[in-house]
């Protein structure tokens, strides 16, 4: 299963997913590719691959990349080998990647995907959780906060939503939704081969 | 939403469907009709609504069952009066029915309709369960034992599959779907409404 969170910055896709992966070992983070700027108590490898432009074209060339996007002025991608990694390992994969992102995974892992958008309990929230990372000029910020408005009315193109009112009630929905895709019928063909049918 | 509940006799359907309806009020049930014999313990109105075979065949001719099928030798249908009131009162409605009923209430309700299929932990189990009941010929358990095999065979027919093995463990399998299920986008379509974007 893939996992796909999305939903606009500043929401706390990263946090809730941090808890998720923390708790569930069986779900691998697929780390995607940027070339904006680290931002303070972000790590590279862990947070984000940081590249130049120019690094980001070459793997782009190479086809290194499932999907990409660009967002706020700067582009995000998929790297082919995280998802691959986690697969070889049998692990579900997480990733947190933007709407259009969403919509590519969707595409092309068909129902083995499962997109999940966050909203912020309100706008107001939203605004204040940007301001506060204190990282950005104001031109930065008001970008974001439009971009936002515009990723919020088009939630719908994923499967799920949640609200991000605490962060524990979030994750908890989050765990609800993959248990329950767990179950799916599809996701368990081969659950008959214990039994004696015959 | 309508929670459809299938499985072959035996499996646990009522037992788990009870304890559903008792911990969320939010949820009502959708008592069906049949033509079968009352069990023991079973309740006119409340395990189900018991008809000869005249009456039913009246309620079919008045159209006022929504999908019927025979299993075993009886007459099951769906009367559409019971879902009525409780979509009137804004509840969401559980039904315990057959898998060609299942599949009816899909083809009728769409994404609306949630299936779930309830898979016995072994076919022993089964068989000690049905044989348990001591309510039937042994006839009667082999043609019901026959129909489960078939069943199970057929579980892909329904969106999830919860294994039973302990009744606690099942329920609240099926809540985590139900939650889950009350977060898909297109049940929230109302949710930006108090969010200020403009």
């Amino acid at each position: 299963m893939i996992i796909v969170i999305s939903g606009p910055s500043g929401v706390g896709k990263g946090s809730i997913l941090s808890r998720l992966l923390e708790e569930d070992k069986s779900i691998g983070y697929s780390v995607s590719v940027t070339t904006r700027a680290k931002r303070p108590f972000e790590v590279e490898g862990k947070s984000y691959y940081f590249r130049s432009e120019d690094e980001f074209d070459t793997m782009l060339a190479n086809n290194e990349i499932l999907e990409w996007d660009v967002y706020c002025g700067h582009k995000y991608g998929t790297p082919i080998f995280a998802l691959e990694k986690h697969l070889e390992e049998g692990k579900d994969i997480a990733l947190d990647i933007t709407l259009p992102g969403a919509q590519a995974i969707k595409k092309h892992f068909k129902e083995e995907a499962v997109t999940v958008f966050l909203l912020p309990p309100s706008f107001q929230d939203l605004e204040f959780r940007i301001r506060n990372r204190e990282s950005e000029t104001e031109e930065q910020i008001r970008a974001r906060l439009n971009a936002a408005r515009h990723e919020l009315m088009q939630f719908g193109m994923c499967d799920y939503v949640i609200v991000n009112d605490k962060i524990e009630n979030a994750v908890c929905e989050l765990r609800k939704i993959i248990h329950a895709e767990r179950r799916r019928s599809f996701r368990n063909k081969g659950i008959l081969q214990k039994y004696d049918l015959v």
